[in-house]
């Protein structure tokens, strides 16, 4: 990363400095053009995505758990999350952002584990279950205290899980939202939103830089950059291509014995080490 | 599984009993049909496997080592890879037998370790580095004793890293695998071999089950059964197929703000949990 700030040093002089990871990907959300982060799984997919040139990645909670045998939903122990996750923000230069559910029980140690773990931003999730809400304007408030330089990106899950009256659904997503970037959240994420209108009445009533969750439905990315979006990310959904991926070989091998699927389109053995 | 043998009892009287995976893995050595291994680098690769039907898988140590952002070749520290094959072994029902490269320079404890860790058949190759032989049939005899019922693959790489005079090359590869078959391994693989006639002619030369590495250029497997290959697997090949999509999806994102990449033929988030 090459992006470049400038200190005043004690006797008054501007010195050119290096942003840190956190001071990078803080100031992305506000940047000339839309952030859009790619969600790694595992240390191959975070370098690909940063050898294409993407300034930052995230994870996904969703991608990391199937690695690892579990359903998404904080299955995963905190500690098994906290590794994959490290092992992403080691294994690339960019600045990651981590995808940890609903805190694991415990949102401020989390962080703080999120943190040591090298990734610089998170990512925390309202409610556990169905739809029962956590306290996360608390949390933030916490975070904000015990790791003060963490990105904190704020979700709150009524569009994603389609939580209470629908008529009254936009006013308490914006509520929220509102509630999260006044006690400190660096973003504001509404996944579950795929509608044009929609997405432009959340980017004007909602205090703060909102993420949006891209994948089918959705605007493509230069039209959410018009609508004034800040950040765009997409979840699961490269991992799960994978794994039809994956389900198209295995029924090639399996039904007709071919390679084809798996021999084209694939990077080389030479392609792969080199990552 | 539902493999079914006979045990003779104190009484002479004949009672079914449930082989053991191990037991299930060398018997489909030996059965009717080619025995297909398709070669996973997760849990939720291994499952998607599971899913489509195959009867035992493979692990693939250059897979699971880009997964953990290593390049391939013994550079994963051994804890890490039986972590890996642990996972997958104790992801799915069916039998795993597991890639462990050169032994991670003990290949006896190595064995154990597999075992321990719930694989019930592994893979060694006969060199390290740069066509330096390791004395392969010697492990096989001790890693017989340490783990009687180990399904032990013994892999020449003569063909596959193109050893030596190309005139003496199937010569040599015989008697190494003979050898090896000799000393007590269960299977004999020959990667990198391809055409049909010298198939035909190993699967002749060799006393013991021929394991041929499927891929561009290499027959279909039907046509590898009707030559009397044992077992077929398909090493890192799908696993770069998928990084080959994820560099799609990252091409796409990124230049075009596109989702079909990821949209097209991906598993749902539900059938993703449901593995």
């Amino acid at each position: 990363m090459s992006f470049i700030t400038s200190n005043v040093s004690t006797n008054g002089l501007l010195y050119p400095r290096r942003m840190t990871k956190a001071e990078t990907l803080r100031s992305l959300h506000h940047g000339p053009t839309i952030l859009l982060l790619p969600n790694a799984w595992d240390v191959a997919s975070a370098r690909i995505f940063e050898r294409a040139g993407f300034p930052a990645l995230a994870t996904t909670s969703a991608g990391i758990a199937s690695t690892l045998g579990y359903a998404d939903g904080q299955r995963v122990s905190r500690a098994e999350m906290i590794e994959a996750v490290g092992r992403i923000a080691r294994g690339v230069k960019i600045p990651v952002t981590a995808d940890v559910e609903s805190g694991y029980g415990d949102a401020v140690e989390t962080a703080r584990q999120v943190w040591a773990a090298g990734a610089v931003g998170l990512n925390f999730e309202d409610t556990i279950g169905e739809g029962k809400f956590v306290d996360l304007a608390s949390w933030i408030v916490e975070i904000r205290a015990a790791t003060p330089e963490m990105v904190i990106n704020a979700r709150t899950d009524i569009f994603l899980d389609a939580i209470g009256d629908e008529a009254t659904r936009f006013d308490r997503a914006v509520e929220r939202l509102n509630a999260y970037r006044d006690a400190g959240a660096d973003c504001l994420f509404a996944p579950g939103v795929r509608d044009r209108d929609t997405i432009e009445r959340l980017v004007k009533a909602v205090r703060g830089p909102l993420n949006i969750l891209g994948g089918a439905g959705v605007p493509p990315v230069p039209e959410l950059e018009s609508l004034g979006v800040a950040r765009v990310s997409v979840g699961s959904g490269p991992m799960r291509a994978t794994l039809g991926l994956v389900d198209r070989i295995a029924h090639e091998l399996r039904n007709h014995g071919r390679y084809t699927s798996f021999t084209e389109g694939a990077l080389s053995y030479a392609e792969v080490n080199a990552l």
